[in-house]
Parts: C-alpha cells; structure tokens; sequence
C-alpha cells in the first residue's frame, strides 16, 4: 500500500521508493473560494495531470526546469520531492479577479508591464497578499530568493504567453509554486493547469479555466479539454 | 466667508489669500472601519489640531520638513498646499491591527524591522494594500518617489519613537501621506495624531490613540489628552 505523505485540495502525494521522488495524484475535486465552493467533476484529474504534464514538458524544451519527471498513468505523476516555499508566486498580464478588484478597474484590461504578487499560502488566513516586507518579517524567504522567484515568474510568462498565443490562447494571469530541492536550488513545482491559471480564447475571450467553476459559467471539463487539445494532448502514457 | 476646498472624514480645507497656503480646520468627527463607525467628539479637532502642530514642529527641529506652517486657532493651522500623493505610507514597529491579522500574529509582538506599508487612498475600494508594481501600474508614484517615500516613512519613524519614548509611549505603528508642493519636492503632509498613530503607555500597554474610539476602550478624549499632556502641550496659541 501506498504512503501519503499530503492531501491538500486538489491533490495527493505519495512516498515512492526513491527518497528524492514523489507520486502525485490529480484528484477530480474542485474548490474555490478557499474551500467554500466544492464538487466533484469526474475527469478534472486526468485533464489537469495531462495538461501539467505538457507544460512542465515544454517549459523544460524552453530551458525552464522543474520538479517534474514524467506522468505514469490518467491522473498519475512522478516529480521530484521538494520542500515548497509556501508562497503563491501569482503573474497577471491582464486585469481579473482580485487584481480588478483591488485596482478598481474592470477585467479584461491588459497591463502595461507584467504584474507579480506573492500570497502567502496560508488557509486559516485566506491565502493573504503580502509584500517583501511582510516575506522577509516572517522569514518566507530571502530577499534573494525573492528576486529569484519574482525573474522565474516573469521568464516563464514570457514562455506561456507565447506558446498559448500560438494556440489561439490568451494567458491572462498565473499562479506558481516554488520548492527547494535538497542542494537548497529553487525548481518550479506544483502544477500548471487550467485549475491554476486564468486562459481566454484569443478571439472569443471565452473562460477555458476554474472561472467556469468559480462563477458557474457551463462546463468545466468542456474547457480543459479544450486546452488539452489545443496543446496536442491526450498524450500517451 | 471662506472658501472650502475640501472636506475629509477629520479635516476640512479652506483657500486663503495666499495660493501656496491653506487653512486647515480640525473636525471632531471620529470615523472608522472606512466611515462605517462613525461619531461626534469634542474636543477631539482641538486635541489632534494641537498634538499635530507640536510634532510637525519637533519633526522640523530634528530636520524633517512638512507642510505644517503654524497652528492659528485651537482647531486650525496653516499649511503649504501640496498635491497629496494618493498613497498612505504605514510604518510599523510592532504588529497590530490588520498586520497583525494579515501575518496570523497576535498583537503586540515587536517586528525584527520596521515594516513599510503602502495602502491606496480609495473610500470606494476600502484603501486596499498596494505592492510596488500595484503602484507602477496604476501611476500613483515613480519607483524612485516610492523609495524616497520609504525612507522618509522609516526616517520619520527613528525620530518619533525614540521621541515618544522619552515620553513613555510606544509608537506602534502609524500612517503618514505626502505632498508635491509646487517645484514638485515631496514634503510631508496631513496629521501626525493619536488618529493616525497607535500609542500605547510602555508600562501598562494602555491604547492611547483611536483604537479606543475603534474598539470601544473608553474615553477617546482622555487618552489624546495624555498624549497632548506628554508632548508638552497646551501649547500656545
């Protein structure tokens, strides 16, 4: 039987047989609103671990490394065991959610220069923004490493937006998780999937992402396997 | 009759003869939460009148210029008219109030540095924190204006609370605004009171500032008087 070592939202972690390597599961579960919106939506997990997978794949093409070493079934992933920072490292192109809110400006709105953010991923708080100061005062991380994540975020935006534009495929914003490995390198780590970035179609502006969930806008899966297909998937195991 | 150029939440701005120059009138409104809390209190225009003009005069002593020119009734000052920058630059020396909700910190712990907040000035969208790049974006300062903002804010706090320690207060955090005069120098601007700042007595912790009008403590008109006491005041007309 297999160990958890974690079960957060969205996914499982598993102990493999290599102490350096983790399996993670894709669940089919859905959350918003820091949990108080949930559903089940059979086919959520494959769609995403297929989708993370290609990403990870071609971020890795591009040069951009990560935690990831290969998907091993549908909703199955091996990658390497880090210690996640636990920052949400969120990049925005166009104003939404709580950027359009907190700017008092509508969605929709391209930004003049990327925009990044760091939440703190805390539950009980409600996941808050927190500046450098606030990183640096409860020891999150260096102001180094800070600068470290901050380039990585806007390098790997710069890769996605331009894959997704040739895929008819506007990247409004992102969020992206950082561990550290056992020589202490910071990889990119988690998952890129519809789940964790905004993805409008490119003339229609239609939501391909969460959002359909979040505001009940149709079909969910319908929207992923959208992306899924645009990105080549389903990829062989 | 005067000519009215303003009305805030505390103050109102009037015109004076000279174009550089304006009056102004401390209200004894007290408001809180982004005015939901809202009440009359005399004597309190009078108290923050005074206690702003002693600080802004003993700021000036140690070398920090403001807009503060001299107080001219009980409730009233002149100051230089400046553009304020719509920005509130909040330092704090210990955690309370929504950093300490924000960080999951009780109240009262001592940060390892002081830490710099910048919060739009915005009743509509309830003066939300704003990173540098909210800032950048949305035009409110130049990154080099946002620096000079910084260190004026940490500059100013060195000299209050090794002040206000002499006095026995602890100067827990407080928030400052600036101005562009003419020639387009920052200056600092607005009040510096037990509205703006939180002063708790370094012996007994007491809250001396307007958590007590926030949170119901007692008297707001007594602890000010405290505060206005230790700084010296009545001070002359």
């Amino acid at each position: 039987m297999r160990e958890q070592l974690y079960e957060g939202k969205a996914k499982r972690i598993y102990r493999t047989d290599d102490e350096h390597v983790v399996l993670v599961e894709y669940k089919d579960s859905a959350t918003a609103f820091n949990g108080e919106k949930k559903a089940e939506i059979t086919g959520k997990g494959r769609l995403n671990n297929e989708i993370t997978s290609l990403l990870f794949l071609m971020l890795k093409e591009k040069g951009i490394e990560s935690h990831f070493i290969k998907r091993i079934s549908e909703t199955e992933q091996l990658v390497k065991k880090v210690k996640i920072i636990p920052l949400e490292v969120v990049v925005r192109n166009v104003t939404a959610g709580t950027l359009a809110k907190r700017l008092g400006i509508e969605e929709g709105r391209e930004l003049s220069t990327p925009i990044v953010e760091f939440y703190f991923k805390n539950d009980e708080l409600g996941d808050p923004l927190f500046t450098v100061d606030h990183i640096l005062e409860m020891k999150l991380a260096s102001s180094e490493e800070l600068n470290t994540l901050r380039q990585k975020g806007l390098e790997i935006n710069q890769v996605l937006t331009s894959y997704f534009s040739e895929l008819g495929i506007r990247l409004i914003d992102f969020k992206l998780e950082f561990g550290k490995d056992e020589t202490g390198a910071i990889l990119l780590a988690d998952e890129i999937s519809p789940d964790t970035c905004r993805l409008w179609d490119s003339v229609t502006n239609e939501k391909l992402d969460k959002d359909i969930f979040r505001r009940d806008l149709g079909s969910l899966t319908e929207g992923y396997e959208t992306i899924l297909k645009r990105l080549g998937g389903h990829q062989n195991v």
